[in-house]
């Protein structure tokens, strides 16, 4: 059967399709080369003109879900109505609107990037998320600082440091997670709730904000995000 | 000539002796199975019956490391003459003093461990010192707060914040010494320092402490770091 002319736009993002779906089911390390070309049906030529390894096809996943999850988050990041405080709070409620509506893949993901063959995905995800972030993080500090609605002097290094916090919290949710699948939804949410408001603590008294001031999280939501 | 029969932990332990000393000497990537087969003088079988691959005896190098100086900061931190705040900064001093004494072995094992293709090692490293370190932290914080010198009402929650942003300090030390192996000492110094000061700022300042009550790090010591 001849094969269909399509476009290289078209052509690579199918084949970042099938790497994802195939990363996620099978995991990283499992998934080989062959599987991707074999999923999408492609020849080798063609997939090897689009990307030089699984590896630069794992950049490529990790980009494209970095890009995702941050086209939504950054308008919140821009709201002129809000000051810097604002922004940060925005993007939290944001982030937990997304974590609710998106759940169930959460949950799937979750579970398969904190597999061990999936480590280099998972880290691989994670740079290209901060190296998103930075800047966004970066901005809304800066401007903060500028204001003086909050104090970080070296708003880069400040928004590095919040980066680093937030990559406990998927480790915390992906604990949450399996306590609850476990059985022990109340621990579980417990765990989640605590670790969350100490991260909210931590960003407040990091920035020199009021205490309360940051709202990570909301009365419930640890429940309702593990229920869903 | 007949090989001498010798214990399995004597056996294991000569051969990340061995491994230890060629990965320092020529570095990781330059040293084969083979090579510490011949330095260690065993069969291949019998090296195959320890460690499954150069990987696994990377991990019992490291393993090691992070095991001899968790030992010697435990020390420190249970120094009843200080009190909690006292202690952290004690383990810090103490942190200071060993990445000078171990300078050019902690490069050779930053630049392997940084390596893409150790990404799954690294991941297991970290893992394995922050599970070690969780309870000596942890115990600091709790009589701390019992004490009043510092604030921490959920210690073992806030032990995991400091613990989750001092793996930032093993990546910022990795990119200092990749700018200044690139030849700027001092951007590479100026970076670090930054970067260590801005670390101790967020520890006074979530654990409630006075500011310059932290000494994460002291004048002049990322530059002879990177000169060590």
């Amino acid at each position: 059967m001849a094969r269909i002319k399509k476009s290289p736009e078209v052509r690579s993002k199918e084949l970042i399709d099938c790497a994802e779906r195939l990363f996620f089911q099978h995991g990283y390390e499992d998934t080989t080369v062959n599987d991707v070309i074999r999923e999408a049906d492609v020849s080798k030529g063609a997939f090897y003109h689009y990307f030089v390894s699984k590896e630069a096809l794992l950049e490529a996943v990790a980009t494209r879900l970095a890009k995702r999850n941050l086209e939504e988050l950054q308008l919140l990041a821009e709201d002129p109505s809000l000051d810097a405080v604002g922004q940060l709070n925005a993007l939290f409620a944001g982030s937990r609107r997304l974590k609710l509506e998106m759940a169930p893949q959460l949950k799937n993901t979750f579970n398969a990037l904190f597999k061990p063959e999936n480590v280099v995905l998972y880290h691989r995800i994670d740079e290209a998320l901060q190296a998103a972030s930075l800047p966004i993080i970066t901005e809304i500090l800066r401007r903060g600082h500028a204001q003086g609605a909050l104090d970080a002097p070296d708003p880069e290094t400040a928004a590095m440091m919040l980066l680093q916090l937030r990559l406990s919290v998927a480790k915390m949710m992906h604990k949450a997670l399996q306590l609850s699948e476990a059985g022990d939804l109340d621990g579980a949410a417990a765990m989640l709730d605590s670790w969350m408001r100490t991260y909210g603590t931590a960003i407040e008294r990091f920035l020199k904000l009021p205490e309360g001031s940051i709202e990570v999280t909301e009365p419930g939501f640890a429940r309702t995000f593990l229920q869903a």
